[in-house]
C-alpha cells in the first residue's frame, strides 16, 4: 500500500510521458487509487485525446466507484474539445479527488468547487512544487498570455560561445550536447536568428530516437527571426528533408520573392511592424507564437538574439552549459545592453548543477518570474 | 595502528599548517612512527627553521631509532640554511624512509639514494598526487623557473564581471568572497592591473583572522601592473596602514618624481624593458618575481590582465567563481585575443566544483601545464 505522494508521484510520472506532445494543452497525469491498490492510470496523450482523468478512469471501470483520484492538475469544469472531467469523475462514482495544482485558466476553474458541489472530498497541493515545474510551460502562458522563453547557450568557463575566428565545435562535451537535446524535445519552439543559421546552417532538430509514430510530431517548430530575408532558401532548417516545420519572422524589409520561395519550399512566413532597430519587437514576435498555441520557445542564439531577450524582460528560465575551458577572447555568450547596476541582473532561483562529462548545465528559473508565479497563485 | 595512507595524510595535513609561510622553501610534513604508534611529527614552518624531518626527529628523540619516517617530500641532501636532512635521519638511525614526491631540484636531489647507501629501506610515492597538489607552487617553479599563476575571476554565469557602468558589488555571494581569500592566504603575491586600482581601488589583502604574531608574515605582496604610472600614491594598496608590502612593475614611462614619491611610501617600484604594447613581458614579470623568491602569483584582474596572461599561455590553474546570475552585457571577465580555434583554448584538468552560498567556484589546473609536469617528472 503506497501513500499518498507516492501516487502523485506516479501521476506526474505518467503525464511527462507526453513531454513536448500536448501544447496548446498542459501535460497531466491521474491515477485511480481504491483499497491502497492503483485500479487506473492515465494521462493527457495529446490534443484532441482523453484528459488524463478519463483515460484513467476508462482503465478503472466500475473499480472507480468510492476511489480517490490523483491528478496532477485541478480537474477542469469546461467543455472543450472533449467533455468536463469533473462530470466524468462524478458520473463514475469517485469519492476523494486530491490534486497537485490549481487551474488558473477562468474558463477551467471551478473544478474543485463542482466536485464538492457534487459530494466529493476535495484536496489540494499535494507535490505542489513538482506539478507547478511539470506544467511551466502552460501554467506560465495561462498567467502571461506568452510561451515560456528558455535561453539555452553553451560557453566556456569565461563565457565565449566561440573564438575570435568563429570556431564553436565543439565547446561542451558530447554529453551536454545530447542533454541540451532534451530540451529541444520538450519546447514547442527552437528560436534563432539569421546569423546562427548563416554561420552554422544548423538543422535544428531533436535528435534523439523517439517512439515509432511519434517521430514528426516531436519535432518542434524551427523558427528563424529573419527582419531583412538575409537566410538562403537551401539553408537545412528549411529543406523538406529536414523533420518539423519551419517558420520565418521578418518584416517588409523581406522582398516578396524571398517570401514566396520560402512558401514554395513549405515555410510559413510572417512579416511584422518592425521596430526602431528595424527588428521586430520580441513581445511581438512571442504573442504571434502564442496564437498558434506553443507553450515553449527554447531560444539557442547567437548572442545577440539572447541579448535582446534579456533586455528585453522576456526570458523564464535558463540553461547554461558551461564547459571547464577558458577562451581568452572572442565572442561572448549573451551580447545585450544589460543593466545599469549588478541589482538589475537576472538571478536564478535555486539552480540545479548537473555534470555530464566534464560539462556542467546551470539551469534555473529567472527569479522575477518565480515572483510572479507565486504571486499570481494566491487567492 | 594506523595504515601507511594514514601516516601520510598527517605529514600532509601537518605540512598545510605553513601554508603561506615557507616561500621560497616547499610545505613539507614528517611523521615518524615505530611499532604502529607516532612517536614524532613536525614541519616546515618558515624558512630558516627545521626543516619537517629534523623537527619531527626532534620530537622522536631516542625513539627514532629503527622508526619508519613519512615525508611528504624527498629528503633533502643538501645544506643550505640548515644541514641536509639525509644526514639528519641517518644519525637518527632510522630505518625506513617513504616520501611522496621526489625532489626534482637538482642541488637537494640525491636524498633517496643517500639513505640507500646507508642502508636505509627507501619507498616513494605513497599518496602523491595529494602531496604534488601540496607543493605545486614549489615544484612548478623547480621545474619552469617561474612562478605558479593562478588566474581568479568572479563573474557572472554569462561571463561578465561588471555591468556596462562599471558595477560589479556583489555578483557572488559573501561565502565565495571568503572562499576567495583561502587562496590570497595561499599565494605569494597578488597581482593586479592599474586599470582595476583605479576603478576599485582596493586593499588586497587577505582577511581572514589568522594566528597572532604572523599576521604580517601572511600577507601577500600586493603587485600592481601600472607601465605609465597612472594609479595615485594614496591608493589603498600603497598606505603603510595596510599590513603587507606594495610593489609597482613599470616602465621607463613611470615619471622619476612618481618613483620617489611611492619608494618614499615604502613601495618598490621595478622598471623593466617594455614590449612593443609599452607594457613588460609578462614572462619578465614572473621572472622578476621569481627572482624575489615567490613561487606562487595569483593574478585577480582586470579583464585585459587576465586576457594577457592567458594569450601569453602563463596561466598554470583557475578560480573561476561563477554566481547563477545573467547580467546580458557589460565587461567580460578575461578580454584577451584568444586561439583561433577551439582546440587551443584551454582546458581544465579534473576540475573541482565547490557550492559557496548559491555561487560556484570551478577551479582545476590547466591541462597542458599538468601534461609539462608529468613528462618532467618522467626519470
Amino acid at each position: 500500500m503506497g501513500d499518498t505522494r507516492s501516487y502523485m508521484t506516479r501521476a506526474i510520472d505518467l503525464a511527462r510521458r507526453a513531454e513536448g506532445y500536448t501544447s496548446p494543452n498542459p501535460m497531466v497525469g491521474c491515477v485511480i487509487v481504491k483499497g491502497g491498490r492503483i485500479v487506473g492510470e492515465g494521462f493527457h496523450a495529446r490534443p484532441g485525446s482523453a484528459h488524463a482523468e478519463v483515460a484513467a478512469l476508462r482503465e478503472a471501470g466500475d473499480e472507480a466507484r468510492g476511489a480517490s483520484a490523483y491528478v496532477t492538475l485541478e480537474p477542469c469544469n469546461h467543455t472543450g474539445r472533449t467533455g468536463p472531467c469533473t462530470q466524468a469523475l462524478i458520473k463514475a462514482g469517485v469519492a476523494h479527488v486530491v490534486y497537485a495544482v490549481a487551474d488558473p485558466n477562468p474558463l477551467a476553474a471551478g473544478g474543485a468547487r463542482r466536485l464538492r458541489e457534487a459530494g466529493i472530498r476535495v484536496e489540494s497541493g499535494l507535490c505542489e512544487p513538482e506539478a507547478r515545474e511539470l506544467a511551466r510551460f502552460w501554467l506560465h502562458r495561462q498567467e502571461t498570455g506568452l510561451p515560456f522563453v528558455i535561453a539555452k547557450y553553451a560557453a566556456s568557463l569565461d563565457g565565449r560561445i566561440a573564438t575570435k575566428t568563429g570556431d564553436s565545435k565543439w565547446i561542451t562535451s558530447g554529453a551536454a550536447r545530447l542533454r541540451a537535446h532534451d530540451l529541444r524535445q520538450a519546447a514547442d519552439v527552437i528560436l534563432v536568428g539569421a546569423e546562427t543559421v548563416l554561420k552554422d546552417d544548423p538543422s535544428l532538430t531533436a535528435r534523439p530516437a523517439l517512439p515509432a509514430g511519434r517521430k514528426d510530431a516531436s519535432h518542434p517548430v524551427r523558427v528563424i527571426l529573419d527582419s531583412r530575408g538575409r537566410v538562403p532558401v537551401d539553408a537545412k532548417v528549411f529543406r523538406s528533408t529536414t523533420p518539423g516545420k519551419a517558420m520565418v519572422i521578418s518584416t517588409g524589409a523581406m522582398p516578396m520573392l524571398k517570401v514566396k520561395a520560402l512558401e514554395n519550399r513549405g515555410v510559413e512566413v510572417i512579416r511584422l511592424k518592425p521596430a526602431a532597430n528595424g527588428r521586430p519587437a520580441l513581445g511581438d514576435v512571442l504573442r504571434v507564437l502564442s496564437a498558434k498555441g506553443f507553450l515553449s520557445v527554447m531560444v539557442e542564439g547567437g548572442s545577440a538574439v539572447l541579448g535582446a531577450f534579456f533586455d528585453e524582460g522576456l526570458v523564464d528560465e535558463v540553461w547554461a552549459f558551461i564547459a571547464p575551458v577558458i577562451i581568452g577572447g572572442g565572442k561572448p555568450a549573451i551580447n545585450g545592453t544589460g543593466g545599469e547596476r549588478i541589482a538589475d541582473a537576472f538571478r536564478l532561483e535555486a539552480p540545479v548543477t548537473e555534470h555530464h562529462d566534464g560539462t556542467l548545465l546551470i539551469r534555473g528559473r529567472i527569479a522575477r518570474d518565480r515572483q510572479e508565479a507565486a504571486c499570481s497563485q494566491v487567492s
